[in-house]
This record gives structure tokens, C-alpha cells and sequence, in this order.
């Protein structure tokens, strides 16, 4: 648990992540019907409504922490949360977008313990869903026809080029030796904190809150979206495989310079620097891709022993109270004040 | 030349042509240069302005027939034409982004006589940079912040859903054994009609247009679009390779159902048959990709005979003259409608 902040009262965590999914969902359904097939049939299986023959399935569809955001946002501007439901929707379709591209990008079979899109369906239509999506979530918003939904159309557009930005980083980073750890933020926060910005600001700014309230609500969403990040690398390099629904040393098999690598590599001392060695040898190697167990548990033992496990928990929590603070610098009411610090202790304590 | 229609004034088109690359070429480059690198860089090869290893070139950029409508767009409005600017600029992006998409999709090596960019920086790059495009096209418009900002955004979103329908289509198409000719109409209209649509009425939006005259804008641009594609369906089997920097029977070689052979199939007769025999044999030869010059003259020979070569040519004079009747159901400036007018008799006559 956060020091200095409240117990996480997960019951309430739950009841909002639980609120966000049964107000958008039936929104996002009926968007995705709007799609020409297979286009249709391609995004119903991404989201898990459907298996890979095309049978009803109830997968896993993911946490939902955007759109229980993007409702919690409306109130924050003294709207109905239904007035943030396009915007929950909206965020979610450039979330999924991004993911269809990038699990092309990155060669990803896997997600949600299940096979991707572009494994299934094909590289083709991985593209073409995704642009669909990215498109679908303007053509809501803007179909709205208010001068709002054009501000909020305006905010999601600059989070997506920061989504793609980050994207652009991560798959230069790969190649790369080093990264630092202030590069390796910077990737960070425009991959994972952008959007989650955009989705705590996107119901206010369509319930008609001003720039400076949008503005700082986007602050506690990047510095959430960033301590949110930093738990994901911890839990991609010691996270238990049946809560993560990836594989064990997942990041450490896909050569991710996240967080605990970079912080790793960056300590100094003797661990850091046969850390350094092994991976410089791996870059190489012909055989790392049939390496076993061992093999990458003595590289994340390495980074642990480096310091890179602590120093990316704790900045999970450095992120966490500069996220909460910000909510205290803007006037907001009581109980969506409450909600949201609960969401961000919820971020940081996850097992997934 | 288009019967009944005037003689087309060339250097008229040249010059509304080069009006419109003179003015969008450096918006376009500022804009680009947003992009983050290597996604400017990789942008500024697929645009012409470098070569592969980075110097600077003046490759052939296309014949920016876009540009040019959303200029005259703003003028039909009575607005300056440099009111439309921001949305040639986008509809530009938009185009470019569905490019590098559909090239990657659909495997092509080569446009405008240069490697394409999948070939040249990999297939993440053109994934990426392609998004990228497509965000930036919002982004500027929607950063004018006006009503009318919003409106035009709005279109050019539906244009790009249409876009991305057309391509959808046209990957199920491949695979099929027989299209109809209303089907192949209404991929192209998806893939050509509804951009070229959208840069006709997008300086008119942006200049203050009632949604009537915008949408009767679209009506010529769409038709002008499927006029457009008749042409490029023509010059896709009998183009002049030294023109169109395409290879001989380049659209035949990709299996690609475009009007003539579309229409020649539906004909009925012997030489329509006999076509019908040869690519239902050709679509299981594992020879195809080692067919001779002869092999792909037989069957144009037999599109020919079959009538689609004529049935295509008739096509495009139809869809010229549905655009400009539509040029007279609403009210213009003069001199805007004759450039219409002789921006879709280009259109019909050109070679390339």
C-alpha cells in the first residue's frame, strides 16, 4: 500500500472499474457494428466477444481502467458520468488501435492469453481494424456536433501522436545498447500516460470544463499513467503468468529495455555491470531464443541485485503521489477527488 | 476529349495544379517536420523530398490533383483560396496515410518509380508513420479551432472510414472468384470517390459553406473520383509504363478486379468465357509469377475483345458528366465551375 494515503478500498475500485464497462460497453458494441466485415468480425474477436471460429466467448477483455476514468472525468466537470461515455469509448477505440498496430509491429502472438489479431486474422487486417478504430473514435466524438467534442477530439488526436511517438521510441530503444532511464520515462510516458491523461480529461471537457481543469486532471493521468507503467515492467519481468496472461521473464524475452533494465544498467556496481555484459553477449547471441529458465532468471536476479527492482517500485510511488497531488491543485468535487486517489492506489498494489 | 464538354484548357490545369502544390508543399513540410524522428524522415522518402540514403531529391510527388479541389473548395465557398490550405493539407495526409497502408497490404514493391516505404524502412515504419500521418491530418485542422474546424474534420474522418471500407473490399475481392461490376463501383467509390469528395468540399467547409453546397461538392468530387479510377483502371492494364512508372499490365499481375476486367467478365461471350477460364486457371497456377509479357497481352487482348476496355471508357464519360451536372445544382462563382469543369476533363484525358 502507498504510504501516507488511505486504505484502498477495493470494493470501490471494483464498483467504478465495473460502472465504466457496463455504461460503455453496449457504446462500444454498437460502434463496432458499424464497421464493414470481416472488419466487424476482426475487432469482436480482438475484444474477445468472439473466439477464432467465430463462437460467443466472454475472454478477458482487459482492466477498463480508461473508460471507469473517462466517466469519473465527467463528474469532475458536475456531469453525469454518461456524459464521459463517448469519450470512454473514444480512448478505448485509439487504446485498441494502438494495440492491433503494435502487437504487428512488435512480432506479438500473444495477449490476454489468447493468439493477436494479426496471428489469427492476418498483418492485413491487424492494419486495417486498427485505422478503422482510430477513425471510429473520431467520427463519435465529432458526430456529437458540439464545440466541446471538438476540443475533446483535438486532445485525443495529441495523445494518439504521443502514442505513436512513444511506439516510434520503443522500437528504436530495441535496437539500442543503452537507453537512460529519463529516455526510457520519456517512452513511457508518451506510450502509457498520454492516453490515460486523455481519458481523465475527455468527460470534463464534454461536460464543459475550461483548459486549466482539463489541463491538471491530464497531469494526474500522465503521472498515473507512468506509475501504472512502472508496475507493468515490474509485473512483465517478475509478474506471476496466470495473473498477467504473459509469459514468464515476458519483457526479458522480448529484450524490452523497461524500467528495471534501465535502472538496472544505470546503478553502477558489480551486478550492473555483468547485467551489462550478458545483455551486450545476448544482442548477439544465435541461441537466445531457445534460452531457458535459468538463463533469464539470472538476468532479472542481475537487475534485482542492481537495484532496478526497488528503484521501479519506488518510482511507482514517486509517480503515484505526484499524480495525487496534482488533484489537490484543482477544484473538484469531494467524492470524484476520493475516487480517483483510489484508482491510483488500485494502480500501484495490481498483481496485473 | 469529352463529348460535349469544352476543349480542355491544359495550361489552365497546369496552373490551378501548381497553385496547389506551391501553397500546401510548405504547410506540408512543417508539418512533417513534427513528426519525430525517424517518422520525418521515413515520411520525407515516401514524399520525395530524400532518396533512401537521405539526400535530398525532387522525385516525382504525384499529380497532387487534391490539393488543387480543396483550394477552388474554399474559392466555391468565396473565400480566399488559401482558406482551404489546412485542409489540403489534410486530406494530403490522409491520402498518404492510406498509401503506405495499402502498400504494405497489398505487398507493392513500387510507386511513382521508387521502392515503396515498407521496402525501403521496414513494415513497422510504413504501420507507423502512416498513423502518424493519419493523426497529424486532424490535429492541424482541428487546432484552427473553429466551428467550421470541426465540420470539416468530421467529414474528412467519414472519408477516411469509407477509405479504409474500400481497401477492406478490395483485399475480399482478390480472394474471390467473381465480383460484379456494382461492387467493384462501389470499392472504388469507397477508395477514390469519397477523398476526392472530401478535397472538394473541405476549403468550402472550412470557408463557411451551408452543408448543402458542401454536400453537393461531394457529389461532383465522388463522381469525378470514379471518372478518376476508371481512368487509373485503364492505365493499370494499357498504361504507358514510361507514364504511369508502374510495370506493363501491372493491375493483370496483381489479379486485381478492376472495371475492365470486372466488366468484361459480366459481358457473357466467347471471349469473356474463354477470360473466365484462363483466371479461374491462373488464380491455382503456381506458374503466375513466372507468366510472360505474351501471357498477360492474351488476356488484355481478351478484356478487350470481351468489351471492358470500352465499357470502362464509357464508364469514366458517364461518371464526368454526372460530376459536372452536379456542379450545376448549386450556386458557384463562375469562373470556380468552369475550373471544375476543367479539372474533370483532365482527369478523363490524362496518361498518367
Amino acid at each position: 500500500m502507498p504510504p501516507g494515503n488511505p486504505a484502498v478500498d477495493t470494493a470501490d475500485v471494483a464498483a467504478l472499474l465495473e460502472r465504466g464497462r457496463a455504461l460503455s460497453t453496449p457504446v462500444m458494441r454498437a460502434a463496432i457494428d458499424r464497421l464493414a466485415p470481416p472488419m466487424d468480425t476482426v475487432a469482436a474477436y480482438h475484444f474477445g466477444w468472439i473466439d477464432a471460429a467465430g463462437n460467443p466467448t466472454e475472454a478477458d477483455s482487459g482492466k477498463a481502467v480508461r473508460p471507469a476514468l473517462a466517466l469519473i472525468s465527467a463528474e469532475a466537470a458536475g456531469a453525469a458520468p454518461e456524459v464521459g461515455v463517448v469519450g470512454a469509448v473514444a480512448v478505448e477505440l485509439v487504446h485498441n488501435f494502438s494495440l492491433l498496430h503494435d502487437d504487428l509491429m512488435d512480432g506479438d502472438e500473444q495477449r490476454r492469453h489468447r493468439d493477436t489479431v494479426w496471428k489469427v486474422h492476418g498483418p492485413a487486417q491487424a492494419i486495417l481494424v486498427g485505422d478503422a478504430m482510430f477513425a471510429l473514435a473520431n467520427e463519435l466524438l465529432l458526430e456529437l456536433g458540439t464545440v466541446e467534442a471538438g476540443r475533446a477530439t483535438r486532445r485525443l488526436t495529441i495523445a494518439t501522436r504521443k502514442l505513436i511517438d512513444g511506439q516510434a521510441q520503443d522500437i528504436s530503444y530495441e535496437h539500442r545498447e543503452r537507453v537512460s532511464v529519463e529516455e526510457c520515462l520519456e517512452m513511457e510516458g508518451n506510450k502509457t500516460g498520454a492516453l490515460i491523461a486523455c481519458a481523465v480529461s475527455i468527460g470534463a471537457v464534454l461536460g464543459g470544463a475550461d483548459d486549466r481543469t482539463a489541463d491538471k486532471l491530464e497531469e494526474y493521468g500522465y503521472h498515473l499513467g507512468l506509475a501504472f507503467q512502472a508496475v507493468d515492467d515490474l509485473l512483465g519481468i517478475w509478474g506471476d503468468p496466470e495473473s498477467t496472461g504473459k509469459q514468464t521473464w515476458s519483457d526479458l524475452r522480448q529484450r524490452k529495455k523497461s524500467l528495471p533494465v534501465v535502472a538496472a544498467l544505470a546503478a553502477g556496481g558489480p551486478a550492473s555491470e555483468r547485467l551489462a555484459e550478458l545483455l551486450a553477449a545476448d544482442a548477439k547471441s544465435s541461441e537466445f531464443d531457445s534460452f531457458s529458465e535459468e538463463e533469464f532468471a539470472t538476468r532479472a536476479a542481475l537487475i534485482e541485485e542492481a537495484g532496478g527492482r526497488e528503484w521501479t517500485s519506488q518510482e511507482a510511488r514517486r509517480q503515484h503521489a505526484v499524480a495525487v497531488r496534482a488533484l489537490h491543485e484543482v477544484e473538484l468535487p469531494e467524492q470524484v477527488r476520493d475516487q480517483l486517489v483510489a484508482l491510483a492506489d488500485f494502480v500501484v498494489v495490481r498483481k496485473r
